[in-house]
């Protein structure tokens, strides 16, 4: 049996997560039951919604078992099987969270899907064709509803969510603008991406300056906005929504650490007659496979090419995790763990 | 031709509004022209929407302007047409504004609407059977969109909204709790409006104190949320609703006067997956037919009897306003003209 080593919660963070919150401990896979299959994962994947787990607080989701691998989506390929519907050598996607290899059972509803890599590389369904793409595409598709020539803003626009977000709002007619941390994503989101621009919100310390640059950016308004982020940016946006727009709101990523992150002005949702609606995208299974349908077509014909920050070995991944969350990684954040 | 009294905003607020930004003016009514129609006005309305139209600054309306009669709706009579389709005699609301008399342009769509005293008081096309049903409808049935046995808070209680409020939200088969200021309001919202229960915020400085209060009105939490304040009352009903809960944004009167009002935790409309939604019920007049027809029907079928408080003469109406912003007026604020 191979050693499987796997990244435990061992405490919980007081304010700010660090790294002595993890524990890497290992020990044999089990041995498989009847109906099981044994994955050994190549990717894992580093998700901001990680950090809202660690806590033990009201939130959406029941909070992270002290002492148990970290939740999190992972890749990887059949080792061993006794169910019939995995065979050796199949490349499957699924929740094996921090650690190198997972035992699943195979009948679990939605716990292990077979992909195909012909013409999507592995990694990818972690990231634009998976639970960051299909964030994006509901976000966008079933709260914003944009319609041609409007306008789309998101931030953390080079992470997977923004990139996914920014093609596909691109593919519907849309004007992208993103908002990113520092001239190289900025960069990035432009050249590579696709947005039509992309502000850099460390030039503007200050939530004026920032609606400044969003109103250049956006000379006609803003009718959507994606929030990855909540806080200043959020201020800012809002000063520069259109009457009627929509703000899907998927992250307050500045929030996780419990410091307190007001919305300086809310009568602007009245004024502006604002929809703003919060989700998480796990709750919405029924539209994955038409997202991933369009996912998958714009990543086999290169019109979505995110990039992927990737951390190597397991050991790795509570720093790179820590790094996410200061906004240290450049696109999707991945550990490779093969 | 008879003298007309008006109440002309004078000057703009500096801060809070105060009697000296009005001014009373009169003069003959002019002679009609051909298609115009002289309403003589038995009734004002005086709304907290009027406050917002006193700033110049941007709002979802253009500002009132200086040395014109104050906006507001109006009913009354005709006592002369040059318009085949009104006759002297004929009951009609419009938006005749802080006047005595106003002529209006018979052709012009929707300026002026004739009304049947039969089962309903004149006055009530000002309140209930008028844009303040309407817009307690748009919020409930349109954003919120209730459920039998879903639990609905609004606040501003017995003002002419939030009684139409809870007289819909219980046909609807809903749980419904007010919120409102002082013990008096509180008792006629459950004894006479037909509330579930009635918080007095004024017995809840703080917004945790509140917060507490609600938990008890509402042991299934909240489901939707009618809001007319915004502030701290906000703040409170936001710990307390459920997942997917909608709040339906109609006003933010605490914060016209220029303070700032901040929301002190949005990352609760991400953990409960909220959707909140502003709306100005003008904008939605494809369905004041079917909304009128059931605020109708309630207020003949005495189901709805929603309090008025009345201000004598044209004169009354800067003071009665003033008193409305500060919560002042109990039930529908209303002058009398005549």
């Amino acid at each position: 049996m191979p050693t499987n080593q796997q990244i435990v919660l061992d405490n919980r963070p007081q304010g700010e997560a660090v790294a002595s919150n993890f524990k890497l401990v290992s020990g044999p896979t089990p041995a498989l039951l009847q109906g099981q299959v044994l994955v050994r994962h190549h990717y894992l994947s580093l998700d901001p919604y990680m950090r809202g787990r660690m806590n033990d607080g009201k939130s959406y989701a029941a909070p992270q078992p002290l002492g148990e691998p970290m939740i999190g989506g992972t890749v990887g390929e059949v080792v061993e099987s006794k169910h019939p519907k995995f065979a050796v050598g199949d490349k499957v996607v699924g929740m094996g969270g921090w650690q190198e290899y997972s035992v699943v059972n195979g009948d679990d509803l939605g716990a292990l899907r077979k992909v195909d890599t012909t013409h999507i590389p592995l990694s990818a369904y972690l990231g634009a064709v998976g639970m960051p793409g299909v964030t994006a595409w509901y976000g966008l598709v079933k709260i914003i509803e944009p319609k041609a020539g409007e306008t789309m803003v998101v931030s953390a626009a080079t992470g997977a969510v923004g990139s996914a977000f920014g093609a596909l709002a691109k593919a519907r007619g849309c004007r992208v603008v993103g908002i990113a941390g520092g001239p190289d994503k900025c960069k990035y989101a432009v050249d590579e991406l696709g947005f039509d621009e992309c502000i850099d919100y460390k030039q503007h310390p200050h939530v004026g300056s920032l609606a400044k640059a969003l109103k250049v950016a956006c000379p006609n308004g803003i009718d959507g906005y994606f929030e990855n982020v909540g806080g200043m940016i959020l201020d800012a946006v809002l000063l520069r929504m259109n009457a009627f727009g929509r703000i899907a709101v998927c992250g307050m990523i500045a929030g996780y650490n419990g410091e307190p992150l007001p919305l300086t002005n809310p009568a602007l949702i009245l004024v502006s007659r604002l929809k703003v609606q919060g989700f998480i995208v796990s709750e919405h299974m029924e539209v994955w496979p038409e997202a991933l349908k369009e996912l998958g077509t714009l990543v086999a014909t290169g019109k979505l090419r995110p990039r992927e920050s990737v951390a190597p070995g397991i050991a790795a991944a509570p720093e790179a995790f820590l790094g996410l969350l200061k906004g240290k990684n450049f696109g999707k954040q991945l550990v490779k763990l093969i």
